[in-house]
């Protein structure tokens, strides 16, 4: 069984269990077992956490920003083995996707983060010299990490978004692994760890499972400052309730069927780009994007007729992906299920595949817009993998209807026409729409989510737990992992620097 | 029966119930009976804030500046029978406290807000033109503000710090007023009313009571954006439970005991000040301020038996202030017993105080290190009032143990001597407390809350419910009430003007 690594060493879990990664591709389990640790090992992963964020108040900067490109420098070094390691515990392409996209934008993400490091200004510092009051956002204490299953290094626990934001933001990293996982991730941490040997011990740590009971506990510790989370509502939210509960900042990614509205004069401008852009970024990544287009929302009419036929065409057409575990395959059932009994048509698909790799059809269900609006609740249900819902609507007014019953997304979009023949429909629905996603799109699919400093992956509740914040996009990302410090009177030698 | 002020006019209420408040001074009920609005009352005025918040979204940010500094102008028009009315529900001075100090406190916030409305940086926006996106704080909707019992004006849930931010944010506001003092806030939104006259129906509102149960659905409620409460822990813990199960954003200020710690040079340097300032603060308002020092933590010796000595002198010789309300002088007796049941020792007070007034002896308590470690949440219990508890420890280390068992508090102060001889023991006992606060002091109490873009009214749980925020500080405050809004590819002319 592999060794976990806590306050600085890979050293024999104090195990209450363990477990094994599935390849999606065959079915079958992957050798490495991996511990299931008690809570004994929380308690020392926490306790060397804390002394090592005590130890991080004293060291520049520089430090961190050394650590990070370190770090970099390794996982790219590495890329082969990592990227090989990622493609057979997830199922998802080695190129270009692993190794070409994703672990770039990885080492790219933690590159940023020690330009963050380096720059004080998102820190947001305020001197007021008349008052002798002076305030700055502070790191918060050490944050834990909770990555998902669909990105195994971008959004991995110990090398993605959030740990790159923490780090800059000046927060040592408890990590936990995804089950789906743990070789991806116990390569990385050791990587992390080769790069962290200036750092004092417990700078990054890294455990692969804990029960229940000791992830409701380890949010909710004192000593810990926040925590990070990408996952399954249901998950999340246990975790969140735990955390709100002692008032624990608790930033958690949760669920999102990113609504896309396709106004009819797009359809009568550029039909064949629009089938292709829809099916596409539907199928991406077997449909597992956390911005997936779970719900397009059209007009009845002949060419959305031909519209849904079209990438229903398309969805039969390709070939299904492995998803990313047995887990993944039974939600995506249940929730094809769900919007099935509520009244939704199936369209294409709808069922697993078959064949030895843990897949499912591509699937396209239609539901019309009154039919939405009589089970609201139900017809949202996120369907994670490759499934999409195509509301046709009456009139632009229930459109409107539909959308004003959603709940918060990370993604909104609207396609209309350039000849300005849908600009009255547009005007009508963007700030409904707007009022409920983190990031409004015009003419896109929000599938990809750019590294820059602009953009926002967050949004409302359920999207996230606070509206406030994003996930990606340095520094800004960094502000989730502070507190806002003020010093009155301080004298001047007992300032932080940025504020003397 | 007063009215409410809902969508736009003061109307009979759909009342449940009534109340009056009470006049501390005198111990007598009011005359003027307020309603306790139903669900319905709750349910329209949710409604009216929701449209409202439609029409502010293509307001220019000038129209809520001129309603922000009319209303200011008013209410220093008013300024007398304002701070009257506020002087007989509360107890508190008419002068100096409530007209020259509060009343003139609170006006300057509300023109600081019509400031923050014009000043587009706050927001930060941040433009990628190369990858075609933006994204910048946009108002959050409309908020409820729950103002406390102890500042009637400057916290007031139409005129105070909150309301002030949430207007300059973009936000209608829902004011519930505090039961202590509703004909002050009457006359607030009599004044907050006739300023909006421009301004859509909905912009401010005003009930005065709610039950339990319309409370925690009014915070749940998906048209509201945000909510802002300031009182006491029990009500905002569950106000905070409701929100926080529906990710709503609740930026609770909920309680504080602002720990002290005098350093031994303190008191060989400057030992009349210190008793003088101890006491000062201690007293001020009753000792009903959030930032109220209800934690004097010091080293065992002579000079602090003299310093525990001397303060309880001035504390004996200070006459008893009205309380707020009998609710208040319950509480501090609750609070009293409890300190006492967990080993504190009566130095001076402790019963309620003879006469026809709503007030309290002057109370101080006293406990040794070793005692306080032995029970630290019991010793930690907010006594909101004249009451403080001196800690008398017998080492540095021994500090350091009690400071690292407290609970998030607003304010953190270190006393030490200027000749360098407690500089050591600055150095260790700083970074504990540090953590713990929102604002850290060093030779200076915490009562004065200066309003200072570099201020933080804040700090970590349960002095707040999220340690990134700050409630009075403007334009900083205004962050609480926006959401993180992202444009991806949309076309310019439908952008905010503020990222074209």
């Amino acid at each position: 069984m592999h060794p976990v690594l806590i306050d600085g060493h890979w050293r024999p879990a104090d195990a209450t269990g363990s477990f094994t990664a599935t390849n999606p591709a065959t079915g079958e389990s992957l050798a490495d077992a991996y511990p299931v640790s008690s809570a004994n090992d929380v308690e020392e992963a926490l306790a060397a956490a804390a002394r090592a964020f005590c130890e991080w108040e004293k060291l520049p900067r520089s430090a961190l920003a050394d650590f990070l490109r370190k770090y970099a420098d390794l996982v790219d070094q590495r890329a082969e083995t990592i990227a090989r390691a990622a493609h057979e515990e997830t199922g998802l392409p080695y190129e270009p996707r692993l190794k070409g996209v994703e672990l770039p934008r990885t080492t790219g993400q933690l590159r940023q983060a020690a330009d963050a490091c380096l720059d004080p200004a998102w820190r947001l510092p305020v001197i007021d010299e008349a008052a002798n009051l002076r305030s700055v956002l502070q790191p918060i204490g050490p944050v834990l990490v909770l990555g998902p299953n669909n990105f195994p290094l971008a959004f991995n626990g110990i090398s993605g978004g959030d740990f790159a934001a923490a780090v800059a933001a000046g927060c040592p990293v408890i990590a936990k692994a995804h089950r789906s996982h743990p070789t991806t991730s116990r390569l990385l941490a050791e990587a992390a760890h080769e790069a962290a040997a200036d750092l004092p011990p417990g700078s990054v740590q890294m455990i692969f499972a804990v029960d229940h009971a000791d992830g409701l506990a380890m949010v909710a510790d004192p000593r810990l400052g926040a925590a990070a989370f990408t996952g399954s509502r249901s998950g999340g939210l246990r975790l969140k309730r735990a955390a709100d509960e002692v008032g624990k900042p608790f930033f958690a990614e949760l669920s999102a069927i990113n609504p896309v509205i396709v106004l009819p004069g797009t359809l009568v401008e550029r039909f064949d780009a629009m089938v292709d852009e829809t099916a596409t970024s539907g199928l991406m990544g077997a449909g597992q994007f956390c911005t997936n287009p779970g719900l397009i929302i059209t007009l009845a009419g002949d060419d959305t007729e031909r519209f849904v036929a079209a990438v229903a065409e398309r969805y039969a057409a390709a070939a299904p992906q492995p998803l990313l575990g047995p887990g993944v395959l039974k939600c995506l059932a249940e929730s094809v299920s769900t919007l099935q009994a509520a009244g939704a048509k199936l369209i294409q698909g709808g069922e697993a595949a078959e064949g030895a790799a843990i897949a499912h059809q591509n699937t396209l269900l239609r539901i019309d817009g009154a039919a939405f609006l009589a089970q609201p609740d139900a017809l949202q249900t996120e369907a994670f993998g490759p499934c999409t819902l195509v509301a046709v609507c009456d009139d632009i007014e229930q459109v409107r209807q539909v959308l004003s019953t959603l709940e918060g997304s990370l993604t909104g979009c609207i396609y209309s026409a350039t000849d300005g023949s849908d600009d009255a429909a547009y005007d009508e629905l963007a700030p409904v729409l707007a009022a409920r996603v983190g990031r409004l799109l015009n003419d896109k699919m929000p599938t990809g989510v750019a590294v820059s400093p602009a953009m926002n992956h967050g949004g409302p509740f359920p999207a996230t737990g606070h509206p406030h914040f994003t996930a990606v996009g340095l520094p800004a990302a960094c502000r989730r992992f502070t507190r806002l410090a003020c010093f009155d009177n301080v004298r001047p030698h007992r300032l932080p620097a940025i504020l003397r």
